[in-house]
């Protein structure tokens, strides 16, 4: 099996690649090839399942046709200009995340038009397809109302998603991620960025700024949860999808105080210590327009696996990120 | 006040021309100028109020920018190719009903870049972007589960609509149309057409077929109302739309029962004799499949008006199609 991750060198990309490359196997099916496109080729991991880097902005016309020339078995599309970037370039938003999917599914169908061809494309969306009034749980059934352009091209990939799907061109499906903590690495600026910072920095004996109150409530998975979600949804029988072929991802409801509870359990009072309140009502006005809890049993039903507590989320870091040391 | 109907050649293009007209303003503003855009040139009615016919394919790069370079200060967007045509030219479909709506807001965002220039944009949607499963009666907030490409387009574009108007590049307000009845002129292929034409024919001393049962349940307004609703969404104030600047209209949901009564009503069973029913399975299952009711509560609010009983559908195409005459 010849499979093809788009946005490879990103951080889902890279936890995505590691894990198909150590499974050797996606349900029975031996990998015999990773294709890793992104933006900037990504650096090709040694293993024994041989693995080829590739430079590819699917923005670009013709760029997804040379993707799919060789006919994948399975598609993984995270590519995407994140949300602050599509705010701030309208075109560039719209170009990758729009654009960009549509040229790969409209390579995708016209390699069918040719041949028998019709690949289980994995596409990831994002809870940003829901804005404010929300319901108290949102489920799968409540209407797209983005309140960022970037939003608004992942509701519209959904849709077309769906559409290639119905019509046969492709076997999609399309997961809503939860914000995704704790993220490994340096801190970035997303508005976001605080919610791994405060596992994150503490448990490296480094402090982090909490710009907003205890009490925020958000919805959380960790990435080994993604990963999950991701491989899951490779294998999924689809047809119970029906026409709605995107599902909002299960995850951890929980607030910034049980956050820090967990914390303190893994790391103690020398942790928690390390988070500094410095509120910032900019941040504070972003995030209250979040959404807080979903009503994800369709995606329970079909399987999908996430955390139920903040612990288990905080376990997963220190396992996966720190080999099993509390404090680095 | 300069206005641009795009798709002015359609049934409702003309209606709307008509209107516009005979109003001679359009709120307190005095209309100065119409531009009738279709993909052949309508048309132009005799006037004193200036007429421009305009032949103009949205699909085409660039046409949109003619369109719009003398910045008319109100734009109906009507044009689209039918549901069949959709889903039988899947190339078709997205280049006009897709590409096209994006052309023109593309066209309007960058007039805006240079002068101020923030038009009212009045899009009509269609209720093919619900499908089934749904419930008796659906709310604005319900999921878009287009079950054909038509409706991917449309749900599509009542997205693109609200950020572009979001980021203030236009004053888009979207219309989710009732099915129109008593459409005007000859039976068209239209698996909808029957609603119509079991009126309209036996009014004509013609006979029409009925091929589905009589309890079947669907959601109706007259042309009449269908230019109320177009003249009210040019001039209502978008503010309280929030980002959700799509709504779907008031209608009547009503039988084929309460229908044919209406027709005995006005006709008598002389003209409820001309119904031949003719049972058409392919018909029964594409219309089972269709939206019955909806909760219109948002834009009866917001003052949007339509029928409330079939006799008035009846009496609106008596008084404006047979001048008043109830059987020709």
């Amino acid at each position: 099996m010849h499979i093809l991750i788009i946005g490879a060198a990103g951080m889902v990309g890279r936890k995505l690649t590691a894990a198909l490359l150590e499974a050797g196997a996606i349900g029975e099916e031996q990998i015999d090839r990773l294709t890793l496109a992104d933006v900037m080729a990504p650096e090709p991991p040694l293993h024994r399942i041989p693995t080829v880097p590739v430079a590819a902005d699917l923005s670009i016309p013709g760029i997804a046709t040379q993707l799919v020339a060789e006919q994948p078995d399975l598609i993984f599309h995270l590519a995407a200009i994140v949300s602050g970037e599509a705010e701030a370039n309208f075109d560039k938003g719209y170009a990758i995340n729009l654009d960009g999917t549509r040229h790969l599914l409209e390579a995708i169908r016209r390699q069918g038009a040719n041949a028998p061809y019709c690949p289980r494309l994995v596409f990831t969306s994002s809870i940003a397809v829901f804005g404010e009034p929300l319901p108290p749980a949102i489920p799968d059934d409540m209407a797209h109302t983005p309140l960022t352009s970037y939003g608004t091209q992942k509701a519209i990939c959904e849709l077309l998603l769906a559409d290639y799907s119905r019509r046969g061109f492709v076997d999609g499906i399309g997961i809503r991620l939860p914000t995704i903590v704790v993220r490994p690495g340096k801190p970035n600026k997303a508005a976001s960025g605080f919610f791994s910072g405060i596992i994150r920095e503490p448990l490296n004996g480094m402090e982090a700024v909490l710009p907003v109150e205890d009490s925020v409530r958000h919805w959380f998975a960790s990435p080994r949860a993604a990963i999950g979600f991701l491989l899951h949804a490779a294998t999924l029988d689809t047809a119970p999808l029906g026409q709605r072929r995107t599902l909002t991802m299960p995850g951890l409801s929980a607030t910034i105080a049980e956050e820090v509870a967990a914390l303190e359990r893994f790391g103690g009072s020398a942790a928690t210590r390390l988070i500094r309140r410095e509120p910032d009502e900019t941040i504070a006005r972003i995030v209250a327009g979040w959404p807080q809890n979903f009503d994800t049993r369709r995606a329970l039903e079909l399987g999908f696996l996430a955390e139920t507590s903040f612990d288990d989320i905080v376990r997963a870091h220190i396992e996966d990120e720190l080999d099993g040391n509390r404090l680095g």
